[in-house]
């Protein structure tokens, strides 16, 4: 749309600001822009819960067109959790809207002296008084906006009372509190700038350069989509028919990540097939997707039956890190764990890790009964989880430490503790155990924003095997061996950040990749925009802004120390995976050769600097 | 004392720390060892507002004794104001009461869940809850604290209003808030941790090495205070009297530091001798203090009236920082001012500072009455500076903004307002303008705590002409020379840290020396310690601690190009100091060099580190 809505919090101005088009092709647009503009207007000085913190929403260059899983949005901004670059992203249908109302995305900056919601409207944007929505859980107040503006269509982005607690994983949610921007703590961020809401609206048509090449495109894409037997499956299990795989390979975590060796877990129970067919009413798909993965939930009976029918089911994620890492083997209480985080605007990773770590510590004597309120913390205790869930969004006793999440707990309960934080940079670990592949290690240990799984985790081609013909990969590639395994997170990394920025669904990138090749994106992307990209070009632009973003994290304190593994994964093997740790002092060294990374210091050289134009950063890494 | 209280606020534990005798010589204890607590235990990760943050109250080795002026205490934290070393000091009676109770310091961790205050009495440390004082001025809640507790001689160090706001420039008070540990956001740092207060008794005696040595040289420095003209002086004028004469060097400041540049100001009606008679109501003194500085004040009547008598007049900081810069002739209201900044809770420097900002703002038409909440934000108007202090204490419109400093205000703002903002490194300028005296550039550009006054500044010598006999400075020197001036910064930057560390007040080492040297101080501190000390030690120590700090906030983010000063002082000339501006460019390499840092990094070198014994931090600087 070419322009992006500025809104200052604190003085209540909002403008709106032209992009410049050398700008939106070096950085491809969106999440790209977003990174330079938060590296540019963020100083080290700045802390994440600051005025000066911007909270960027952004679409991508396809957000909004016929182009499949085009529904995204992400959210740039100093991390509360990790305290370097923070980004989360969020399918549904509020970035389509963003841009119908006008807009490629919207900057934050300031901070409200009293709660308010920005209200966009086809080209039309203002804050008012959010007052008698603070409070109110994410569904509740995304139902109220929606009646009091008189607009059952309006798209909501907005907290929860985690976010306003300044919980440091709260999450922004979206489409009646199913869908969410869960991770590394934009929530929070929002909570503290007293932003509730970000509603919108519009009407105007997203323009596409060539739209007879895209329609040919895509027609393509859906037939794929209509035919492919993988791409059923999906649509029938969506991601929990990943758990038992997952868990079969060893990718999928138990007991905070000790796995059997703490006792055996049924992943029946939480599994589709399996037990999670109890609560799984059907599926429902985000804008402009025919894959449509979502789980939609059955309210159920009992002391776990939700509130209504019909609301976003758990993902795997949800599953592995608030399930099984919990020992929790009912699936019903695993649901209403899901909605209640839904609800309170929690991360579940990192919710759900945060309490697998006290648990942990409550059943190895670390803490006790004096310390949790009184509550028996104990691995598969869903009660206890549930409390902690509500006792974390208010803060309550215990909560108020385990809402400042895994690393900031850890310290402050001290006794030992640390060993049994899985954190990586002070975020918690995605659903993927890097010690059943290689190439996980050095992707987890060095990349941005911690413990994710969204920025390049190789389990997809390792043991998985999506073949990425074109970069000469056309086969399941050994897990356990480390040769070319930091080239090849590298590789991923780069090409993830691209799908991040062009604003597909990673879904569509990973195993259900368009039409089965990488060139169908850059097509796409060629045809939206009308400039010409190849994979090359990409692969490009995604390690551009992937250095970017490393070169934020650097500026603001990070330093080579951090690029670890919590000792777990180093020391303890994984049975599943076939007993191994992960060897990173094997794969870390490729990894910076890789990247052209300093390896003393972790630190992008001048000389790849240059080679991606980003000379104008050289000064503010290396000095004089 | 040889203990200190560890005090974990999000777990409620408490317990004693006994200290290492190595680490109390080689930091010389205090604020030393304080600054090594900082050093060690706050990461780069960890943010001012953080449960991970340190608080720590330390007193020196001489508080408590009957050594002259050893009444201070000081106060370490990762600072809201600047993101790097924070740190403020105060006189009264606490300090000396922490020890009476059993400890050198305390080091407060984590963030409780609600209010709480800490009560130390004669060992015993337990906390209690804060609810009922939550929200009141700092005068009321040390008043309750007495009464509830039943002690009239309860030391309290508290927070009001503004530092449960979070204002970034919140203060620490004490003294039924007489006295202020005011500077860098340490009341703020406070609020977020819910500690409403810090209430101590005690009834040990602080153990001295050598009594009788202690009291024949205090028998001396009692003399010399009794019958020096100097000290004589200072007991009548206090800090007020030196107002007409930094005046007349150009040394003091008016309208936002535009100076005359502005408009004429009459100094004579705040100076003492002058209007500030009017108030002036006698002198008080801190603990075990013969020069008694402290200026007491009428409560007067009219609009300006105070609640009550005898409470804390203007220091000649707040004369001209929350005076002169805005513009203020009216001695009432500056008194006024003075007070209500103390019941709130506010440094009166940054609050006084950021209001000549935007009063700048205003008359320059950046921002209207549109901006300002209706108020109309003129130079010398009192009564706006009045309703702005209030609204930035409850962060009430215009207010909230104002809250944040300076430095971060202008960027709200915009509109090139951020050459108005006086302040380094996030942290306003004290009452002394560099434009006046040459070592004063290096000094403010490149100290490690912005602009403060309390860290060496060389007025000191340059033109005050205060001899340093031991040293090779034995007459005033000439303030417009460049040449030396790098390592005069040094030299007092390393003795007034040693200083600090102490537990002297910085007037018994500045114009009122113990007997006019520097080797008293040593003398007096191997008295109670029992360990020899020389000036040479003295200052080694000193430039040891410096250091330390100077790699927290290098560790922290900063950079060299931090080490600047405003625009206003490198560029607009200062007519009374003799139309001089700041000749950064020729002082800051002298500096470096004499300091032994990377002139391009601004970074200690290694052989700097290792000279002062700080190898084991070198790393963290220099990597591998």
């Amino acid at each position: 749309m070419g322009k992006i809505l500025r809104v200052n919090l604190s003085t209540g101005k909002i403008w709106e600001q032209v992009e410049d088009e050398g700008f939106l092709i070096k950085y491809v647009g969106g999440y790209g822009t977003a990174g330079r503009i938060l590296y540019d207007e963020v100083e080290p000085w700045v802390e994440p819960f600051d005025p000066e913190n911007r909270l960027i929403f952004t679409t991508g260059p396809v957000t909004g067109t016929i182009a499949q899983t085009a529904g995204r949005f992400t959210v740039v901004f100093k991390s509360p959790l990790s305290g370097y670059f923070g980004d989360t992203s969020c399918g549904g249908f509020w970035g389509p809207e963003l841009k119908f109302a006008g807009y490629d995305m919207i900057v934050f900056t300031g901070r409200a002296s009293k709660p308010v919601f920005l209200y966009v409207s086809d080209g039309k944007a203002e804050l008012k008084d959010a007052s008698s929505y603070w409070g109110m859980d994410a569904r509740k107040v995304d139902r109220a906006l929606k009646k009091d503006l008189g607009d059952p269509k309006l798209q909501v982005a907005c907290i929860g009372p985690a976010g306003e607690n300044l919980v440091r994983y709260a999450s922004i949610m979206h489409d009646e509190a199913n869908r969410a921007a869960g991770r590394m703590g934009g929530g929070a961020v929002m909570g503290y700038k007293n932003l509730k809401a970000v509603a919108v609206r519009g009407y105007k048509k997203v323009p596409v350069a060539d739209e007879d090449r895209l329609r040919k495109i895509m027609g393509e894409v859906i037939h794929f989509y209509a035919t492919d037997e993988g791409v059923k499956s999906f649509r029938a299990g969506g991601t929990p028919g990943y758990f038992a795989t997952g868990w079969h390979i060893g990718d999928t975590a138990a007991y905070n990540w000790a796995n059997e060796h703490w006792k055996e877990f049924d992943p029946e129970t939480l599994s589709w097939p399996g037990g999670f067919e109890k609560i799984l009413a059907g599926n429902r798909s985000c804008y402009n997707c025919a894959i449509a993965c979502r789980r939609i939930s059955r309210k159920g009976e009992g002391r776990y039956q939700l509130d209504e029918d019909n609301v976003e089911g758990p993902e795997y994620e949800t599953q592995t890190m608030a399930g099984s890492i919990c020992g929790i083997t009912d699936i019903y209480a695993l649901n209403k764990v899901n909605d209640l985080c839904n609800l309170y605007g929690l991360d579940t990773i990192s919710a759900g890790s945060t309490i697998a770590f006290a648990m942990e510590l409550y059943e190895r004597g670390i803490i006790d009964k004096n310390e949790t309120d009184g509550i028996e913390l104990k691995f598969g205790n869903a009660d206890a989880e549930i409390e902690m869930l509500r006792k974390i969004t208010y803060r309550e006793g215990f909560g108020n430490i385990l809402a400042e999440g895994t690393r900031r707990a850890s310290r402050i309960i001290g006794k030992g503790s640390e060993k049994y934080a899985i954190q990586i940079k002070g975020v918690e670990l995605a659903a993927h155990d890097p010690r059943a592949f290689q190439g996980g290690g050095p992707h987890y240990a060095a990349t941005i924003s911690g413990g994710r799984h969204t920025e390049g985790i190789t389990v997809v081609w390792e043991p998985l095997g999506v073949p990425y013909p074109e970069i000469g990969i056309t086969s399941p590639l050994d897990p356990k061996t480390t040769e070319g395994k930091g080239r090849l997170a590298k590789l991923l990394e780069d090409w993830w950040c691209f799908i991040n920025i062009g604003g597909w669904c990673l879904f569509s990138s990973d195993v259900l990749r368009y039409c089965g090749k990488m060139s169908y994106y850059t097509e796409t992307l060629t045809a939206v925009t009308g400039v010409h990209f190849t994979v090359q070009d990409a692969l490009l632009a995604g390690e551009r802004v992937f250095n970017l973003r490393k070169a934020f994290n650097m500026r603001h304190g990070c330093t080579r120390e951090e690029d670890t593994l919590p000792e777990r994964l180093l020391k303890e093997p994984n049975r599943r995976a076939g007993g191994t740790v992960v060897k990173l002092e094997q794969t870390l060294p490729q990894y910076y050769r890789e990247r052209g990374w300093d390896p003393e210091k972790s630190l992008p050289t001048k000389e790849k600097l240059r080679e991606l134009g980003l000379e104008d950063i050289i000064e503010d890494l290396w000095g004089k």
